[in-house]
């Protein structure tokens, strides 16, 4: 099967599939049965040029960008989701110790402790499990999981599906949302979700913007300086992720950094990812499935 | 043992140790042969109503404010040494992540990973070896213990005096200062010792300030903008603490707590921690000695 990617893979790609990463033509695009590259690619164009497509194999871990109406339905997607889990979950956590020890604040903040509290856990993928596990190992924590399934259930104290989150958001202290954007997801964490969560609550989105209703968490925050939030996902204004344009930045109990979760700028993480997603596409030519394949639905 | 506290204790160290804690008298300072107290209230004045003081038993980690000059030779000093450590290490963490993720730069900042990397500490007692602990378990460092003695030997897999550190310093990804200020830790940390760390290595202070040279540490920031710097702690000037005063928050390598590490605003990390004090003195009372007891050498 034909193989091209829209950006240089790194080498090691090269020993586990045959892949075209450079001077495109034509033609390649014609007879490429399977395409690796970003969501955002991903267009009406591109896909015309393609008539032999089967699979797209994304580099990120999200697929919230994919425009699927141009996407034919026999086309499988594959996303990267938990390549960059490790990477995040350590985001993650700095948020929530920056968030508690009151770090780029430049004033005396009162700390929160995060030893021994209980962590709740939206989303129980790649990156919710090692969020889990870095609570369990390092600060003892009673972890508490919502999710559609867990990838490493060991790492949970309580498992519960999604009609569960409103009982279980008071009892938290810190709660991480490593939500993916779709449609049951968006403003999932709404004010009245919020509203009573617990004294000294640490809330941190690794997800995607949108799954936090940005109007409802500025009115919770300004309502409760006892609650803080940190973000590294912002939300999408006209097609672009703004980082910038909202009033969150106005409060003292809000900190954020600018969707640099993951690997921005750092060569050795998105190399490793990258090579995540090669081995994916070698898993489907070997065995005619793979990791992560896209629900549709889920988006469309 | 008559015992003396200059702060209102919590209840339950009323269950361990009877101690008189308000309304204190002339007659109350006379007779007390124990005080529990912050280093900063010890003076000449107070010392001289103790005619029978015997022993001082502080609240704080540190007795680098305590003015050993009107402190009786005969007089043992016992600090509450590691009665803060869990906090103080989930702080040392969160500037370490906060560093390594751009927490607080509101500027987009190339995320360095922290997993699998070499850590260094710097003084292994309560501090050093619960960041050992949480760097073990939660991010699978290799970690390098430099100190006297190692309060918990087991969380390292490396343990050397300080004779080692000009050698090991330039092994670590991220260095840890977590020691008291004496005689000679004073400027310890000084631009000829750090000038050939790593590549992109991480630099955090919970220890005091002046065990790194303010002025070695701003060259070497300036010189190498990969090198990023955190603390808590800040140096003196004219005796006071001074956070603001330094050139370093001009720095996008540089972020800082304003020393809050420990307990700041947080009543039940204190309360622990003056308990913690109040089993020591009990300790003394029933064995006749103490942890922690005070090398007055190392700070007269």
């Amino acid at each position: 099967m034909k193989i091209i990617s829209t950006e240089r893979v790194p080498d090691e790609c090269k020993n586990v599939i045959q892949v075209k990463d450079e001077n495109l033509t034509d033609e390649d695009y014609r007879s490429a049965e399977i395409l690796l590259t970003w969501p955002s690619r991903i267009n009406k164009d591109l896909i015309s040029k393609m008539p032999h497509l089967k699979v797209i194999q994304t580099f990120s871990a999200g697929v919230d960008d994919l425009d699927f109406s141009v996407v034919p339905p026999y086309v499988k997607v594959f996303s990267n989701a938990g390549a960059y889990s490790l990477s995040v979950a350590e985001h993650a956590w700095a948020l929530i110790l920056a968030s508690a020890k009151g770090v780029g604040t430049k004033k005396r903040t009162i700390v929160y402790d995060v030893s021994e509290r209980i962590l709740l856990i939206l989303g129980a993928g790649g990156i919710g499990s090692e969020v889990a596990r870095i609570g369990k190992t390092a600060f003892r924590n009673y972890v508490i999981g919502i999710s559609r399934s867990f990838k490493k259930p060991e790492w949970f104290d309580e498992k519960h599906s999604m009609s569960m989150l409103k009982e279980k958001i008071n009892e938290a202290d810190i709660i991480v949302d490593t939500l993916p954007l779709n449609k049951q997801t968006r403003n999932l964490l709404s004010y009245d979700l919020l509203k009573n969560v617990k004294r000294n609550a640490i809330i941190v989105n690794v997800g995607r913007g949108e799954t936090v209703d940005e109007e409802g968490i500025y009115k919770l925050l300004k309502e409760r300086p006892d609650v803080r939030f940190a973000t590294d996902v912002f939300w999408r204004k006209n097609g672009k992720e703004e980082f910038y344009n909202t009033k969150l930045w106005e409060l003292e109990n809000f900190t954020g950094t600018l969707h640099t979760a993951g690997a921005y700028g750092n060569e050795n993480i998105m190399k490793r990812a990258m090579f995540i997603a090669c081995l994916n596409v070698k898993k489907y030519i070997d065995k005619g499935n793979a990791e992560n394949e896209v629900k549709r639905e889920d988006y469309v």
